[in-house]
């Protein structure tokens, strides 16, 4: 690392991706290497980014508009950001965030047909302030992992966003996967957990080496 | 106007400058001209909206960041502008809507410090598709403003801001007066609300005959 700040490492991934698994043993794996990491969520990750993701996520609240919703993602995400990602770094601890603005363009920009420009424009203050510095994305296709998660959450309107828009997701994330290549690395998540975990841990290894040179 | 369109009109003005009382007026004034109006406000002014608009002004949630507001109000008025602005005025409906984007200009913009182009840029699709056809501004100082209304509401947020904040804001208005003449209609408010209302009657009729023109 150039300075005594943390790692930001985001996981990306369609629903039912393993990301949750992975999440805790990365944990596990943090504390056992004695690295103080803040292991965190989007939308949400403080009591105020919260509130905004109930209504993000509310399955009553259908009327939403596609901007509204890259809005209340944004909000969430700045305030997320400020509060307690930032600080976090600078205080030299790592941040795990389980989501964070790739799902914003995987999720408005490709899915929801709002384009780059927009969900840009609407996370500028995290573009300046708060990218990643390694973006793991766990490679599986819709139809594999709600079969594998029996099927989408009732009560989440994103999941209940039906199979179409989920494929959009997952188109988003393999075109963010050749955008950013030095950024987002992708991981075969269709095989055992160990497996994944394996290639997760050489991942943040390559970055911390990669990142200790610059 | 140039098309069936209703008229869009917004009002402006610190905490306390009498835009409640106008609005009730202007409602008697619309139904005994026959003209169908829709009343609505901001943040807010759908289901949705409003959840939005709790979040905003709860005085609870003191650690808000600058930039968390100014996404929270623009993703309030795109779901407001979607939902019910732009169907209502396509339905040959005036929209009157206490406060809009102006608001996010003279609290976020000027008062905030947020600049100018950072309350654009998350403002982008309300002023693309969005901006009021007149504004009218109710021209009081802060301080007489609270000193009339018997100083702040203390369970919101914004209004308990501080004099030096809500000055600023007084101050951003004043700007955006200079800065969009042609939209922006100030009022002084310091007087009777008989020659206040019959200003604005005044302001609306000219607003209408300058859109025949168009």
């Amino acid at each position: 690392m150039p300075t005594d700040k943390g790692l930001f490492i985001t996981l990306e991934g369609c629903e039912g991706s393993g990301k949750s698994t992975q999440l805790k043993l990365l944990e596990e794996y943090f504390k056992s290497h004695n690295i103080t990491a803040v292991f965190t969520r989007e939308p949400g990750g403080t009591p105020l980014a919260e509130k905004i993701r109930t209504i993000i996520l509310d399955g009553k609240n259908s009327e939403m508009t596609d901007e509204c919703e890259a809005l209340l993602y944004a909000a969430s995400r700045v305030q997320h950001l400020e509060e307690k990602i930032i600080p976090s770094l600078n205080e030299g601890k790592w941040v795990i965030c389980d989501r964070y603005i790739d799902s914003s363009f995987a999720y408005q920009s490709y899915a929801r047909g709002l384009g780059f420009e927009f969900v840009e424009k609407v996370n500028s203050y995290a573009i300046k302030r708060g990218m990643p510095d390694l973006t793991i994305f766990f490679d599986i296709s819709p139809d594999e992992a709600f079969s594998r998660k029996g099927g989408a959450d009732k009560g989440d309107r994103i999941e209940q966003s039906g199979m179409e828009f989920h494929k959009k997701v997952y188109s988003g994330y393999t075109a963010l996967c050749e955008k950013y290549p030095d950024r987002i690395k992708k991981i075969d998540a269709k095989r055992s957990v160990e497996e994944i975990f394996a290639d997760v841990v050489k991942e943040i290894k390559r970055a911390e080496e990669r990142l200790k040179c610059l």
